[in-house]
């Protein structure tokens, strides 16, 4: 156990009770706000007890619990029992059975809960309390044999490989040889003489594999799954979802929920199913979801039978819906749904059984949706008067924006359809076939882009799916564990896709038209369920006016402004569509880099004075004032920050000795003089090298010429009568002396200009803080700066002593041994580089200086809420998080009030 | 101007009469303690005005002046003219001669004199108010024709190569060719005519060299030559010399003195000379320094005739000494010098000019010595009831102490004695001959150790004498500027040595027995004057009763320990018997660069797993114990700071293909590996890489091994009854996680020993503070941690941003363009290093944890106070530097009192 183990102790003696919540007919002291304690589901449960909805009866013990678990070595405390037992009486009072009768035996579900959601990472026992003899009390009372040795054989399976450690696989393969033996398509073929056998086999196959007898008491049963429950909190895929969805990995555990078994799998009048209250791919309001008749919910979920739509059209195809099958319950359903949707004010993922037309509710969440699903709902719910504005800013988790960016397939392309599926998660996705996550894993860390294809997924592809560009399934619905959990991660999948053939011994892939081998490149649809041949093209994602609304209701409670890093016309152009208040950073040097620039730059490096430089500086400077209007005329009224050459010059240098040879075929100097710089160039740490403002105080031409070009480049717009508004930004700055000596070199060359082109050119001048020393003394370089942007790359850099390009060796054991939160480049360490911040910040209070940041993390919302919290004026990130930035910025006001 | 500037403005109106004060037999209201007004110089005219000393008359125009002067664009104001008149009148009546008078001219000195001495460095007029008229009248009043002509080429030469810019050089070869024309030996041979000749041609060549005519006008004399004077404090060898003075490169500009001139060339009964209270170069309490008959000033001081001595056997060999020769006179000094140091408790070095046997005191300073004799000097005046303990710790430049512990030539050694000079500075040098300034700036930047050898130095060497490891010099006295400036810095020297021959042309240095040729290598030994053929051994210096009595002292007023940096028993034993109460910083990795250790710990890094790794580990165990075991014994008793590996696993492989190969033979695994191996840990920031306590984070043997070394290594002494006190550091701690992490797997594996060798081993565990990141969360990090070490190297380059290694390239231009005062490894930056070290000291107020520093810093007198005042524990340092550490940490606890 993590954290909690410090956190809280509760105490091993005193009141077992507490660890106990009931709930059911009779209401519930949970409820939902008790996410933490009774976990996801238990609160659920306890809510909808209290909203009088039919839910089985049951008890839930809490996360508390499971802390205690784990504290006592894994075991559960001995005085728990009695309370148990206690517990157990009510639920049979309840349900007028008693739980181990050999007449009318009460069998039990043990459900796992966390606080957080994690959709199927660990683990369930459903039909617990069945052995010979209470078989045959269930045989007797539901006077239906094969029902009864279907429940057992469930049983057997699932509390073999949950709390036995048993390998599922052996059963399941003994059960698919028996059944084509006998030429059987479906489970429902199996007669009662095929379940005896089945279950004597499986018995036999538990002790030869496990060494141990399939227990019989069901108390003993009852003990032991509840401890392996608990123990599924850190089996290791529940241990990888938690890294992935990063915040909440040091949750407090999980809960587990035991509660009377209502059977969807007693005949033709019974059914099992998952509905949501909207359309989780696109967000259209109309319930969407599948059930399947005579069955128990995992062969939903498990994507085990391919199961029929809650209601045609609204995703699986032509099979007979609920509505027409059982219009009784699909109403019954709808208003439980609009009414657990208004209570919850959150679209509703919800699990329900019809025993013998009787419907029961086994579960309501949170219902996760695509990002487009997301905003149209949020905006939805806002249109019906559910939420009011500041609910719907605050409810979205800003991420989901930059998933709403994502490209999709250009449908005006050419493409091949080899075959449609069930459009799961949608989004283009192009990559090589692989046929395990296995290989997902390999080949992704290599740097390739590849589908995960697969006939159903699990829990156990969790690492693959991570890895993959999208996910492709052969069986499985809208609903199955693919499709749910790419929707949540935002990637492209298409399920079910019954015509396409998996042969896993020659790794192909079969469609009717085509045969695709491992490491072929093929395209999935997400949005049309289209499988198409090789690389199809993708477009922009076309912005809907949901966005547009939300984007606007952000700025209106924001506080901070958004600008964005771009260096390029498109860039520029992309961030003033997606909402940018301008540039907070370009970065010149990338100018420099263009191929047909490249060697002008290299021979005004490697000249050996002024004088041999200067044609060089001159042909740059056009180059670069050509660049710097384009930019400004796009952001014509706001502000572009420029800043000045920062890497050190040795990146622009020829490294191997052939493109040495090639620059002296071009340049005409010698093999030998540019060997020679070359190396005098190189640096042993150049990070901390010969850059930035470094340059500049060595070598001033550089910053010169590129000042000029500002300076022309706004000149020439203003004559144009446009409202250029470029600031000059010194990057590397650690001690003010430096900033002074720049900033007035640049001021004179602005005078210069001003008289030159004759307009009056009142471009600010700041600095970069991306040095520990800068931010020590900011103060001191805010009275020399018209704006400070902190630069958070290399401020992390430097502040930790962790170089970006080298730490990935590392990092990654220091995440998984906890001994950081989070990859400090991706979120900004708050105790160390933030502390810094705060203390630059401190020091520039009441100075009439802006303040900024620019470096990576300005598109991060956790961070973007910490600089919102200590003051600054903008954050400045990368395009596509442009939309993240605002509506973390929004949220960041609205939490401070 | 530097910072003056903005620190002080004088009004440009208002009284003029501030800017000068008056000295002479009526005393001043100027003294001693106004250096930074009058400057040295000035201020001890004062001071020796005011005791009743037979000062000749004059006035000083202050620093604040030169100041005013800069401010007015290089220009004398106005105002100040009729003020200089007034002074001059006063001092015409004291001299009763007039200024510009036919008859009985008023001749003047205009000498230069910073508040810091600067000696040669700035300019002097001498015999300024001569012209065809004047001159007649000093003929006429002096009735020795001879000595006016003398005395007015003297003038015409400084005049215009001082305020004229004239090339010196023109009419010194004049003078030179006409000489050797006539077959005179010396400047004395020169009759009347032969002086009107020259004075005439000089004339000549000065208008044709600058276009000007030497000027007639005497006040216009005073004018341009008090205007040079000022302009003097910004020559290049001025700012050479400030730079290298460090501390007072900001100095207040310098002062100007005007003094009626007294003639040491007026005939056989005159003299000039310059005399050391105390024996300068060993401090033996016995006049020391030498005089010319019938010369002035400057003759004896350029080293252009070898002089006499003060007092024979103090030096200058066989010629007859002042005592013999000037019996009253030598008396008369004898008793002023006494005085003089009585009243500065300081040795003095003191100008005289006899006029007609009348004895005048034209300067008296504070004496430049050895360090050697610096620290023999403050004893004996201490046990002479001149200065009590605080005052004898608080005069000496910790530095200093660092120079008694160079080596000296090895007396017992074999050694050619190729020719003997005077023992100007003492020590032993090794080096190449080079013949110029320029010659010695560019061996020295590639890494060679030269010697300068010249016929004598001029101030313009100075950048020559810095580079070189030692000075020689065939012409010039003990005092010559090439004696006076190698003994400041601290470098053996050897002047006069007159047997020896420079051919400039050639390019060789004959002695009678050898000649040597520029590049070859040879041996001075300042301490005995002879010059030694070849590269003769050194030995470690002799440390005297003076030393062990001044660290005595030290240590009874300090309050911060001093412990040592050091990796090997020879350096533990050396800073044991420097006085290191502990060494605070052992690098281990020091010890696995030794040949036979190095594949051993190559093959260890290049294993595959623990089991392959194993092996190698046990083979480093064994080493590192017995490694410890020696240092723990040698400073047994005293705690021993041991840091577990810090650099990155790169530095230790091979990086050639042959050392690959090499690499290959001996462990057998295939060169591919072994090449992949080395690539996959190369890094493009090493310094923020993959080392440290990183390298345990993923890879904890190399620490348990360390671990293990260190705990068996104390267990085996323990048994011996000895008191070993190790303590383990961890490296490059950026946060409290990590420490916490290792430092249990530490504790468990000293458990483990302390079982196994059934002894109590207490070790602490304690962080290395070298990142940004560590010192903001100190606190934190102390919490689990017995003690700190600011390891400020690496602080350094983090905080700033700064690669040791590369920024060479740019951080002179830093420290030229004033953009930092120093270099930030040299001494810490308080601005930035300094903050954040207390921040941390702040947040680890009042925890038990004891808080040192073991960078470069821990040697700098400087950065040892800045410690002292933050409230460090101890400083570590290497082992050469702990007496200055020690004498640093004295005097910080006695400036706090």
């Amino acid at each position: 156990m993590i954290i909690s183990k410090e956190q809280k102790k509760p105490a091993l003696t005193g009141d077992f009770k507490q660890f106990i919540y009931h709930f059911g007919p009779k209401g519930s002291k949970g409820s939902a706000k008790m996410k933490d304690l009774l976990g996801g589901k238990g609160a659920n449960l306890a809510e909808m007890s209290r909203m009088g909805l039919p839910v089985p009866p049951g008890f839930t013990l809490t996360t508390a619990l499971c802390d205690l678990f784990y504290q006592n070595g894994e075991t559960l405390p001995k005085e728990l029992f009695p309370e148990i037992e206690k517990s157990l009486s009510q639920l049979e009072n309840l349900m007028e059975k008693r739980f181990g009768d050999p007449k009318n035996p009460l069998l039990l579900s043990v459900r796992s809960g966390a606080p957080l959601s994690m959709p199927g990472m660990m683990d369930t026992v459903l039909n617990l309390g069945l052995n010979e003899t209470t078989l045959e009390g269930l045989i007797k009372h539901s006077g239906n044999p094969g029902f009864a040795w279907d429940t057992y054989r469930r049983f057997i399976q699932m509390y073999s490989d949950v709390v036995m450690g048993m390998n599922a696989s052996l059963l399941e393969v003994y059960l698919e040889d028996y059944k084509n033996q006998k030429g059987y398509q479906s489970d429902t073929d199996m007669k009662v003489e095929d379940w005896q056998k089945t279950v004597r086999q499986f018995k036999e196959t538990i002790l030869q594999d496990t060494g141990k007898l399939f227990p019989e008491d069901p108390k003993e049963q009852l003990w032991s799954a509840i401890s392996a429950v608990f123990k599924s909190w850190n089996n290791p895929r529940a241990i990888v979802y938690r890294q992935m969805g990063g915040n909440n990995h040091k949750a407090q555990g999980t809960a587990v929920n035991v509660q009377a078994m209502v059977f969807g799998n007693r005949g033709e009048d019974c059914a099992t199913g998952v509905v949501f209250t909207r359309n989780p791919s696109t967000g259209e309001k109309s319930l969407f979801g599948e059930f399947l008749v005579n069955a128990q919910g995992e062969d939903v979920v498990a994507g085990v039978r391919t199961p029929q739509p809650i209601l045609n059209g609204s995703g699986t195809g032509g099979a007979k819906d609920l509505r027409a099958l059982m219009p009784e319950t699909f109403d019954e359903l709808s208003e439980l749904c609009r009414y657990l949707e208004t209570h919850y004010k959150y679209i509703q993922d919800i699990e329900f059984t019809v025993e013998k037309k009787k419907l029961w509710l086994l579960q309501t969440r949170n219902g996760k949706c695509s990002a487009k699903a997301q905003l149209k709902i949020a905006c939805d719910l806002m249109d019906e008067g559910l939420l009011d504005e500041k609910q719907t800013l605050a409810r979205l988790n800003p991420t989901l924006l930059e998933k709403l960016l994502h490209p999709s397939i250009d449908t005006k392309g050419e493409k091949t359809v080899l075959a449609r599926g069930l459009p799961a998660s949608p989004g283009g996705a192009v990559g090589q076939i692989v046929f395990s996550s296995a290989e997902a894993l390999e080949l992704s860390r290599q740097g390739r882009k590849v589908i995960l294809v697969r006939r159903e997924t699990t829990p156990e592809d969790i690492n693959g799916m991570i890895s993959s560009q999208g996910i492709f399934t052969t069986r499985g619905g809208m609903t199955s564990h693919a499709a749910v959990v790419a929707r949540s991660m935002g990637k492209p999948c298409i399920v079910g896709c019954e015509e396409a053939q998996i042969n896993e011994d020659t790794k192909e892939l079969k469609f009717k038209t085509a045969v695709l081998r491992a490491g072929d490149v093929f395209t999935l649809d997400g949005t049309t369920g289209e499988v198409l041949k090789g690389a199809v093209s993708t477009k922009p994602a076309e912005l809907n006016k949901d966005f547009f609304r939300l984007m606007a209701l952000a700025d209106k409670y924001s506080r901070m402004e958004v600008r964005a890093n771009a260096d390029t016309p498109a860039d520029v152009k992309k961030s003033r569509e997606f909402g940018a208040k301008g540039v907070g950073l370009c970065r010149t040097e990338h100018m420099f880099f263009a191929p047909d620039r490249l060697n002008i730059m290299r021979q005004m490096i490697l000249s050996e004075d002024k004088e041999e430089r200067q044609p060089f500086l001159d042909s740059l400077f056009s180059m670069q004032k050509k660049d710097f209007q384009e930019l400004l005329d796009v952001m014509n009224g706001y502000p572009v920050t420029i800043r000045l050459l920062d890497p050190p010059l040795h990146e622009f240098l020829p490294h191997t000795d052939e493109d040495i040879e090639n620059l002296v075929k071009e340049c005409g100097w010698s093999s030998d003089r540019l060997t020679a710089k070359v190396n005098q160039l190189r640096e042993t740490n150049p990070m901390l090298g010969h850059r930035g403002c470094r340059l500049a105080i060595t070598c001033p031409e550089i910053y010169l010429m590129q000042t000029r070009a500002v300076a022309a480049a706004a000149a020439q717009l203003k004559k144009e009568k446009k409202n250029p508004c470029p600031e000059i930004m010194i990057p590397l700055v650690a001690l003010p002396s430096e900033l002074k000596i720049l900033k007035s070199l640049i001021q004179v060359e602005l005078k210069k200009a001003e008289e030159e082109f004759q307009v009056s050119l009142p471009i600010p001048v700041g600095a970069m803080i991306e040095l520990p020393s800068a931010c020590l003394q900011a103060g001191k370089i805010a009275d020399e700066a018209r704006f400070l942007s902190f630069g958070t790359n290399d401020l992390t850099q430097t502040t930790l002593g962790l170089s970006r390009d080298d730490s990935g060796k590392f990092l990654a054991s220091y995440i998984n041994q906890e001994l950081m939160e989070r990859d400090p480049f991706h979120q900004v360490d708050q105790n160390s580089v933030g502390e810094l911040m705060k203390i630059a910040l401190k020091s520039c209070h009441e100075k009439p200086v802006k303040m900024g940041i620019c470096g990576e993390h300005g598109g991060n919302p956790e961070s973007i809420r910490f600089f919102h919290k200590i003051g600054l004026h903008y954050v400045s990130c990368s395009p596509y998080r442009i939309p993240v930035a605002r509506l973390s910025a929004a949220q960041a006001t609205l939490e401070e009030k």
